[in-house]
């Protein structure tokens, strides 16, 4: 077991690097070198990157990748994705080809409304905190004139500011409830930062207010957050072909289109398989998110709360009508191409410029084709040859580069396997055998 | 706009970076010098980790941190942490260290159970596919033996399979819905290999089973899948203790126990809370599944449906029950400690190492325990100080290295910020006139 420790984020990061590999590690010395090995050269870059997190130590690597052949609204992307999960990118780049040839995807952003949330508790008379919330509004808005002024040049700020009732869910409970337009922004910061201002003018402004009785102790605020329920900030992408064009991409199925559509339907009825059904739809969007710098779990929370409204389903739909395949994703997707770390991780900068700089509504839409394409790849072989078949073959090179084998074991080894079980064991066995 | 490509793949990577920093870029060669300064000078290193993936041109950095003296179940750990949000480790931190001057976290893992499904359609009697199903039932089981073998060797294996009846949600819809534990291993490539193995015996079997009309062809199987709707594999995390100590953490708020029980009621009837609240526990949740080498698409997806289920809710509780402080979290996490990624990626043998190598139950343990320390250090921060004062602070430090800042500057621009709104802008202003 580890040990207590004071202090240790004061400690160097060598400092910190000695007391750990002593502590947990048998072998010190190769935990050092393995830690150290990730390092960058250039101490400017590592230093940058250290000081995204605290108490870091080393650099974790995950792939950055392209998907290229991505028509999106008419225009070309070569689509950056960085994810641990072997095939993802493969699957990716194939669904994005066969598309390009059949239209491509067609996406829409419909809203993009961020929303956020003073939540205090108040137990006196409802009419008096009505009245106080008509009069305080105003200085809530210009009281926060000094956050918002740069957002509002730039075409955003504050939408508007409600009264939200929530007594009959908790007693004395009421919210500020704040929506907002961040433009190209994520606008965590932004947001925060009114609604941090908004509850201080909320309670500081009741002595304003005469009212008998109606002080400042009168509420008592929680606290105060925007939110990554965020129903509003909506894009839609969607592809369609002809259904003969479709079963020709996979002739060895029967209907391969129908084939599809049962799969979604089932996806829309079965919390089972929706889950995992919009798992894979989120491979593409994280892996996109994490290119450009956008926070997953903001991502990852809107989108699987967005699907369990009434009752959790698909987040895709597919429908055949008139001969023509239809295929459409809806997903709320708040993220930013300016501000937080978008522009602070080089390569963040440089994914962003692959996409050609997009605007925060052209990345949600390229977000979102991404997702699309995704499912469409993973129901593709669900429905055909079975998941397996692609994701051994890229499991069966990841095992093999751990024994560090030459080319020409490697393609022996792709032949023995072709249809027998893979496993850590099998394979060990197999070099063994060889060698 | 980027161009159409064919045979991307297949090109090497420098034939792949060539083309997209001519294609995408002003610039290419400061392009090409940015993507290629992120390579490990190791080529073998390199290689392994270009093929986790595909199309892969560069390794994306993530900070991977420490979050010492998590005390578990009477056991202190170090944990890893692989996040790009600041301020997370450093919560992390800060609540670790509470609670180990106050009992630490007790952990317990409830379940273990997984699960997958053959989803398939058939329009015949439900009386001839229950008896059918009977039949073959043993055969499935026995037609994985070599699938299964080495699992059950580790104690492992398939739990049971049943023949569940959809049709009333869907014509004609039926699964083999199976439940197996896989031990230490995430399982999903030996549970989608199990499952396909299943279909193909279940597809395979049904001339031996002589029945009139009832023919292979009868039976369309659409797909055979894992999921990852995990509510049986469910790990809790708690943490009590006398509500005079938790108090006297947060000497200037009134009552802060109690601000804290406010807030994760709040969480539990308003989704607009209940989805970011969840969100923060994901935060810690995520750092360590991916610093383990584990997929945090599957555990995001299975967090959140998990939670969504009647109405989406907060996952932590808190009550206040004769003085003491009761604080606990419920999980579904699937998670592997063996198999995978989780041997092969350098410093997730690293995480582990430092987590003293601990079985998938015991990971489980340590990630949930994770999770409700994150969620106590951004309650403690949102009914207190808000979120927004410790985010400034890294988020100035952030900004202040894209200007590649001196100590000294750095410290001058801390004391200038301490009260002031800090965005890319006024920090760049503030440079500017120092220098």
């Amino acid at each position: 077991m580890s040990e207590e420790i004071k202090g240790f984020s004061k400690l160097s990061k060598d400092k910190k690097i000695e007391w750990l590999t002593k502590t947990c590690f048998r072998d010190s010395n190769s935990a050092k070198k393995i830690l150290t090995q990730y390092w960058n050269s250039n101490n400017y870059l590592q230093k940058l990157h250290d000081e995204f997190s605290e108490n870091t130590i080393s650099n974790y690597y995950l792939p950055f990748a392209i998907a290229p052949n991505f028509l999106i609204n008419e225009k070309i992307y070569s689509v950056p994705m960085t994810i641990e999960e072997s095939s993802v990118v493969a699957a990716a780049s194939k669904a994005a080809k066969f598309w390009m040839k059949h239209g491509g995807f067609k996406a829409d952003v419909i809203n993009e409304e961020k929303t956020g949330q003073v939540h205090f508790i108040f137990h006196g008379e409802k009419k008096i905190i009505s009245e106080y919330f008509d009069f305080v509004k105003p200085l809530l808005f210009k009281n926060s004139r000094q956050i918002t002024k740069k957002m509002e040049s730039r075409g955003g700020g504050i939408n508007d500011i409600q009264l939200i009732d929530k007594t009959s869910d908790l007693k004395g409970y009421y919210q500020l409830f704040a929506t907002f337009n961040t433009v190209d922004a994520m606008g965590a910061n932004f947001i925060n930062s009114c609604l941090e201002k908004f509850s201080k003018t909320f309670s500081d402004s009741i002595n304003k207010f005469n009212r008998v009785g109606f002080k400042k102790e009168s509420i008592e605020i929680i606290m105060s957050i925007l939110s990554n329920f965020v129903p509003n900030c909506l894009v839609e992408a969607s592809v369609a072909c002809n259904v003969s064009d479709l079963n020709k991409l996979e002739p060895k199925s029967k209907n391969f289109a129908q084939k599809l559509v049962k799969a979604v339907e089932i996806a829309n009825i079965d919390i089972h398989r929706a889950v995992t059904h919009n798992k894979g739809i989120m491979n593409g969007v994280d892996a996109v998110a994490i290119a450009t710098g956008n926070d997953f779990r903001a991502l990852e929370a809107g989108v699987h709360s967005y699907a369990s409204q009434g009752k959790y389903k698909s987040l895709s739909e597919a429908i055949i009508e008139d001969g023509i395949f239809n295929f459409k994703v809806k997903l709320p997707i708040a993220i930013g191409t300016v501000g937080g770390v978008t522009n602070l991780h080089p390569l963040v900068k440089i994914a962003l410029e692959i996409l050609q700089n997009p605007s925060s509504k052209e990345l949600m839409k390229i977000i979102a084709s991404v997702g699309l394409a995704q499912n469409f790849a993973a129901l593709r072989s669900l429905v055909t040859s079975g998941i397996q078949k692609g994701h051994m073959k890229m499991h069966l090179s990841n095992i093999l580069n751990k024994f560090e084998v030459s080319e020409k074991e490697k393609k022996s080894a792709f032949t023995y396997f072709k249809n027998k079980i893979i496993s850590n064991s099998s394979v060990e066995k197999f070099i063994k055998k060889i060698r």
